[in-house]
């Protein structure tokens, strides 16, 4: 493959730094269309909450999805997230099909936040050395998943 | 599948209808995916007029999808926009790999465009009896859509 | 009566399509004070949601009816929107007095949405050769209440 | 009738100041209505003039309804805005059927204005005892009517 | 002449739409002039209600003109709004030269709307089959400047 | 100590005013923080509700709690606000350590809510001769924070 | 004279009120010009600060005028603050011609805030019975120009 | 006097420039307190048009006064705008006592421009030498008088 | 005919003033309809950035006409803005019919402008002696066209 | 203690972690409280500037005490910002009670700044190991503060 | 050298002007390195007034530079203010490395301020024959520099 | 040379990071005179993409120029961004003189932000164990101008 955008890291400091933005874009976009899904399909007496903290989450999804793939860019790697790549790709976060019972809803994006939230932490590791700038982007976004992470569970705590 | 949204269609309006919109929920989703990707991946003496108005595209398809989804839940009809989903039904949408010459997006994104807006002008045919207000929404999306692939061709074209 | 207002509409068309539009302004009206009246009355853990949720039904509900009134202005039909005529005329929609539960609330605010909703539909239906340019704001203002009916039907059903 | 909003108002004072606040919400709400059924269908060379200022006053009208029926729930009062009960209970206040002369609308809002405000006079008295916080927002609703009642009757006063 | 936008429309659904759209552009910026020249050169009691309602009617007109052009070139017709085009084309509207007494202006401008409506209501026949998303945008324009013809009819009609 | 502020109350006015708003602004400080603590450490299903909702009463405390403080300033008083004096003298407000269910947070705001107007009430009562002034910012804050209190308590409530 | 504005006042109490309201318009036009003329001609170490809170009280005291002025309309009082009258009748009121020390810009406009605002305090008192609607806009002006008057107070004081 | 802000003008030169700044101070702070004046006084049917028209006035009135006396003080001259000394030197202007007819308001207000506007004109003669700063800022001034005269006069004429 | 308008300038310098004012408002005009020709009818790569430039220049014509032919009526001249009009005093300006290459576009973009550019020049010179006030918003004017001159020439140039 | 929220750190980096957040929260809210007091009892010449001053470092404190109490529940842990926890917990920063001249105020606020840099830095490096996302918020707390350090210090310094 | 950039000046006019206003280009780029210089290094008991007022003069100075260089490139000259040039042509300005005194940094930034307004009026005189349109900027600038002129030497006098 | 500010920083840290920002300081700025010269000597047929490109360029520029130099104030280290200074030590930026074709102007920004990215990479190295507050500062700056590095690369670029 031809690399038209020139970068200062070295090729395995920008190997490694490549692979955890490109995984990163694929789990946020398949994050934001999870929650998009829910924001649908969500029934029961708490809609509207879950219905609006829904579309926040969408939201901070699509943002990070967009900073993600220009930091790729930036370092000369070219982000891929089609569809099909998504759905290939995005092992291990998943929703179900038609309506949802609003405490479903908020288990699975639990869930789903938490799947992100691991990886995310892992590549936070992997770049340290690789490249700081990078790192320093998937750090902001896990401080805002993890915030999410807690209010989500919120709902479902007891004290 | 129980139905817990009702909806004052018959059975026969509701189940046209409501495949016009699953289907258009589909299309724009992978509209809004393959805009983002050319956004990302374009490169070129024209690379920052095009980046600017993938992003326009972006934001009309997102919107889009939202008011599709939204008005087939309002017609009690549960809408699907999962990447697995909109990966295996939204056939005749495509966008290569990797980085791409600018000349290359806009053909892309206008063959793209042409086949969203035929599909829709059937949809909007098959809504008229079943439901105009269904077929209202259909209208104003493939009025901006037809604007968009003007705009897309005008680059193209010479007089 | 005399008609300060001409019209391009011939008088039946403008029979139609008025009768059709002061209706709509007095449903309206009515739909508009029943919600204020829950916004005030409502009680419940589910105070907030609610509460807000009835406040944007308002902005709705009086929007719509501005649209409708100024609409039949239009095409010189004279609009009556005061408090008796809405009292006598709005036949079908009503809520409690006194302090209200917040599910009593839901199930009230869904009926009385449902009601307006059917009598739209068949507004839609007999303006379609009369007005199509009033015909098309009945659409809109139908397509809006009908979003509205889903969410707060979902807010009662279970997946 | 249960109670379920507790207040720090004896029952004496919480029937004087609820009455109060209770009789103000719905002489509001019909000059609310009466406001906007004038909107439509003033007539004349100042009709512009008219049209913008009445609008004015059905938003000053709307914001002070929702104050005063907020305030009374706020003392344990629930408060009744209904249509029906508008139009039983509003006495005094009114606007004739059909299409207006500018100069006919003119006098009729300065007099449904001059009604209003006498009661709320006659109000603010009442209350001063009762509870010097409903009276505070009374004054300021007078304070406001009778701005307007100026520029309502200046445009009819000659030096 | 070569044809370089592409549509989906057959090529007598194009020439309708085409031609309906055309004469809307030159209708609409002849509107716009007018509503300018009469902002101008009006006088009289009612100088400052009649020179803001004009400026209104010019952006209406404005923003209607460059829609109706724009959907031209959405479905591959030039639009020609050129100012001998205009002025050759645009017949039935007028208005005289030089200073102008406000009940004049207002008697001009009620007489040129009700001229482009009649026009525009020949139109949305004519479309209706040929191009439903352009019918729907012909709609809307009629729906504002009926609105503005009854406004401005207002100012001269006694009830 | 030492008086650099000047006023034209007499000091007996001044002292009893001075009491009045310096108490004001320590139980409003005391509010403020407990409403923030709350916001922090709830749980359960309305925890989007209630943590929004707390962030509406910690505008409201720390806007008032400035008005009440400058008041003082304003008639020659130095307000006390910190940290201590406030743990010391603000007696009676309370909440307690660690994680909360959404329900006991809503029944402690109420508690502390009830406790501050209650204070209020007696503060307006002994300014009214002493500076109507300083009186009327008391009644201010007092009718917006019976307004929180109702909504509060109609979370609680049933018809 | 003739009375062209009517008011629900009886005659002693306009007469009352009128007179206070007539006064502080005066009193208030005075404050304004000579806090611009200070605002010009301010010279010294503290320029800035000084030349910016000068602003702000032009800004305070343009407002109260125009509030104070159409409270006296609202009671059918017509104002007067005409160059020659506030020339003549703001007795007590006074700023030296040409450039001045910052500090003394400071003594001065303490000593004219302090004469505006024990005549309000002796206005707030005679309207109470007269006419609480106009005491309660004589109070606010009170709290916001004592307000002030303690900021430039502070600027002199020493601790 | 001593001078203590410094200019690059020759003392003739900020003598003339000086002397044509500092009366255009008073004849504007003049207009702006006449426009007020009348702002409160008017009466009759073009009530809500001459009331809002003579708001816009006076806010150009004082931008203006403001431009001149900082531009004044630009070239070291000290600006003096002081009640008495408008009171004393802005002859010519004049606005009679108590409630005015609104034709009468038109006629004072464009009577008033006019002498403004010829005293303008004859200073921009002067200051063409001495100082095209000066010039250009009373330039700017005349513009929009000469715009605002020719809007008032409107409301007079016949075609 | 009748001169409504009355103005300062003496009659040969108002003849000289408003010829050069009505002959810009016919240029401006017919300019802003060229300007949106070339928008809506402009093809090839650069249709973005042409586009968009063009309703720079749309949005500049526009408001320079209205500050010129208001300009004229406040010096007591009538303006004439219609479409015969432009098309028959606009000598020197054209744009050809149909679809246009981007570069085409360009090139008489550039060329009208200096058409527009040259005629203002030599109005700027003999409306010094005539009117310098109306000479001060003909510079503006040229100042800006002037700028848009260049941006449009860099297009086509070469270093 | 039950622990309600869920987090991927191990017990250790929490406790660690925790600690480090909770007393920011209580640092700063105290810091918070000091500000407000400044600046209500500020006294002297400069008294405009530090008055200001002093709110844009509540601004700071209050935004940065909510960002790191999030932080903690993000990580599981309880953060208490209780009045009583802030009084005995935030030893070292202090501030005297009254009145107090701007150039004491200065300096105690530098030195509370003081104390709590000198704390953040301690907790920098101690969640470098525990979790770089919590480190990451504290460096932009420190960041911020010490910009604020320098500006207060400023005041104080000569050359 | 190639002129790309066609003027309607002849070559002296368009030699004298472009000189001009190169030189000005130069001296802002200067003043506005030498204010961003000061805003960081400034101490003293004036800071905060002192540094906010420079980012005045820092905006003032960006803005004006902008407006030079652009109008240098309308009439087809090409300006150069890169930092070379600067150094080597802006003779005269200076100011002194590292921390500077607050009463130091306004006596410096007068008399930089009054070197550049010196230059400007003598650009201001040979322009007015050569170019008009660029003496109009030159005016403009001047005005707003001298106004700053007289701020920053208010800070130093006595009256 | 007396160092007015204090910092936590120890003797070696403080030289290190001061160095890192002084030379950003100096770079940042070059690079926004070298941005704004090629904003106004851009040629040909991309002028306008390039001359909006360079102002996003120019607007980064100067936030983070203010960024560095206050974050050198704040560790007690004066920045020096004299024309002269930045002139002869900004070694390895360059700019050609007079008018530019496009795509030079590209490659030359290229590779100017190239040299500014190396370096930058190199601090942010060096500070790491010095302060890591400034190294985040030196991170966000790199992650920005890394993204416009690819944005004006993609330009030049084939696929």
């Amino acid at each position: 493959m031809n690399v038209p955008i020139k970068s200062t890291l070295d090729p395995e400091q920008q190997h490694i730094t490549g692979e955890a933005l490109r995984a990163t874009v694929i789990d946020l976009i398949d994050l934001s269309l999870i929650a998009k899904q829910a924001h649908w399909n969500v029934l029961g007496r708490n809609f509207r909450s879950v219905h609006l903290a829904l579309d926040e989450l969408v939201t901070a999804a699509r943002e990070f999805t967009d900073d993600a793939a220009e930091r790729a860019t930036s370092i000369g790697v070219s982000p891929d997230g089609r569809a099909a790549t998504v759905a290939k790709e995005a092992a291990g976060l998943a929703f179900p099909d038609g309506w949802q019972q609003d405490t479903d809803v908020i288990e699975a994006i639990v869930k789903n936040l938490s799947t992100v939230i691991v990886r995310l932490r892992e590549r936070i590791e992997v770049t340290e050395k690789a490249d700081p700038v990078s790192q320093d982007l998937l750090i902001t976004i896990a401080a805002r998943l993890e915030q999410l992470h807690w209010m989500w569970q919120a709902q479902l705590s007891s004290a």
